[in-house]
């Protein structure tokens, strides 16, 4: 169903009030279509004050689903929190189409399907196996290593859900308390000795694909904190990275904006490890860095509209995640030094609420030279509290 | 009161609810800032469907306008149809301060008052001539030539409140349908034989004063239809409607973005012909083609808050104003070329009813050639129906 016009209050439906929605919304709205949001939250959400058209109710009822995707021309996701029998039944019942696809969204929101669809697709997936027993927990880590990740096939984000067994008393804990003996499916992961983190955007419709630059996420403790695009690596090993990034859009005939993040190994090998059915933190750069965003290009793609080139505006881009400084009501501080600099892009999400560590705004600094503008970039927002 | 943070739940007020408030609001919300709209209409404005803070009510009503503005940090304009008067009214009453100023606003409504303003700063105006009787009129069109223009003083809009006046007649028929009879200024104005129109915007506060490059604005039926960017000019004139713009913002102790329009004549002097407190038409393609569009400069201006670089992306861009083609409910159509040009950024503003002529969509193309650009633009729009 591509889409040949917009028509006057064409309405795109977002399941999911966060960052994501938001920042999507704006590019809805350059184009003149109106946005509603869902949400599961009491507290109001940033995306709720850009729209009169805000909803809320359950993840897990369809009835309330249902209700407000009628309102809506297409509904698109910003989280991975509703199963794909939900979203299926959703779109049955509402006559309302979703993209990315619960069909899609089925193949890679449990790990253990998403990890055989893959491999079946000839993309390299990081060692795991399904543990049911004792005895696998103990064979897993004899077979690749202590220590090793303990992931409940469902759920997941930013490091929760996860479990590291550094022994097999640790397994054996972690596997209880991922719900392993409650009926949970639980895989074990080997620890792949990376020497980076990548990630790639890429889009697809029924107008093609297109795939943003491998780009590096600098994790800390689970959490994103820088993204470097272009990847500071050999172009051979981008290449990898968005070929699979293809690879993998097209194992799930994925319509919409997907993030895959893959593992660098010592060997050289390119190692898929998550994918998201939405923009993705690590493609926050592309608002200034590429002449498309991720997030014009989620809106362009589950409407139908061709999409828009992700090729680089500069030779370097890189984004500062700015996290929460303190507990308290938000008050994004210490700005007027990020926002004096020529190439620098404050972005600022609009929450009410501070806490130390919450993803509360982002900068990106575009440059010639990644490694001097990694610098620069620190250097801008050190002083930024929030 | 320049702003050293931005706290949550800050809200920006506009006064009118039209493509320019919608435009500038995309901004403010990507830096977490919340909208709020005040309409004189009962038709719904696009930019009431991205925020739930919508007021309606009359731009001659301070009640009205005085309560819209205890909801607000910082009241803004986006159109001229309020008189300074009232806005310094509602801001005494309301405590909000509104920029630009009611004081600055006071210079520049008048256009008597903004000749004079301009004169006494040194920048050279249109020759124009207070007419208040047959004689005047008469000799106005003796002294300068026939046919010249009649403005009314205050008003006017795209040419509406403009008359001309070919003969005698004709100038008196004007004089007494522009109000002059019921004791309205009326302001009798040269036609300037002019080869080019131009335009600058330019944006200030306590930070300092950024301009914008000089642009061409091509004209249709006193419509405009096309803008270029830079104006393809000499150089030297170019400057001097830069210089003209800073002087003229300065001349009227303007915080916020202003934008002024130009006549470049047959003897090469560049004229002061309009001005307007806020973003312009003419400078839409600085979303693409600046690195801080005037929208963005809009909001960081009125906040108090650092101003961005006003330098080109590219070495060109071309700004296609895109014209309904129909009276119909609106429904951007032939969308596709336009969208599938790497360059190129279409902007549709979400109005419900498309009419003949109305401003409905822009799209701005960016490229290292002026004229080329400006003939490819010419060429991804011409199929464009709204």
């Amino acid at each position: 169903m591509p889409l040949n016009s917009i028509p006057a209050k064409l309405k795109l439906g977002f399941l999911g009030a966060g960052q994501l929605a938001r920042m999507s919304a704006l590019q809805a709205f350059r184009f003149g279509i109106q946005v509603g949001v869902f949400s599961d939250r009491s507290e109001n959400e940033p995306v709720q004050f850009m729209t009169p058209f805000s909803h809320s109710g359950s993840f897990d009822s369809v009835d309330d689903m249902v209700q407000f995707a009628k309102e809506c021309d297409v509904i698109t996701l910003e989280n991975e929190f509703i199963s794909s029998e939900i979203l299926q039944e959703v779109q049955d019942k509402s006559g309302t189409p979703i993209f990315p696809s619960p069909k899609s969204f089925a193949l890679i929101e449990n790990k253990l399907i998403e990890k055989q669809t893959f491999e079946n697709a000839g993309i390299p997936v990081t060692p795991y196996k399904l543990v049911t027993s004792k005895a696998d927990l103990e064979e897993f880590g004899n077979t690749y290593s202590w220590p090793y990740l303990l992931k409940s096939s469902k759920g997941g984000y930013d490091g929760y859900g996860n479990k590291t067994a550094r022994n097999l008393e640790q397994a054996m804990q972690g596997f209880d308390d991922l719900g392993g003996n409650n009926g949970r499916d639980i895989l074990a992961e080997a620890f792949v000795p990376f020497t980076k983190e990548l990630a790639v955007q890429v889009a697809r419709n029924e107008h093609g694909v297109v795939v943003y630059p491998c780009c590096e996420t600098v994790q800390e403790n689970h959490i994103c904190v820088a993204v470097l695009s272009p990847a500071p690596i050999e172009e051979k090993f981008q290449l990898k990275a968005q070929e699979l990034a293809v690879k993998a859009i097209e194992a799930i005939d994925g319509k919409g904006i997907f993030a895959f993040e893959f593992f660098l190994t010592e060997n050289g090998d390119v190692l898929l490890n998550e994918s998201a059915p939405r923009p993705h933190n690590s493609g926050h750069y592309t608002i200034e860095g590429c002449i498309t965003s991720q997030f014009e290009n989620h809106v362009r793609s589950v409407l139908g509209l061709p999409l828009g080139s992700t090729e680089m505006t500069q030779p370097a881009a890189v984004m500062i995640n700015l996290l929460g400084t303190h507990n308290r009501p938000a008050e994004a501080d210490h700005i007027l030094q990020s926002l004096s600099e020529k190439n620098g892009h404050l972005h600022v999400y609009g929450k009410i609420q501070s806490k130390v560590g919450r993803k509360m705004a982002h900068y990106t600094l575009l440059g010639d030279d990644l490694d001097k503008t990694f610098m620069e970039a620190t250097h801008l927002t050190e002083s930024f509290q929030i």
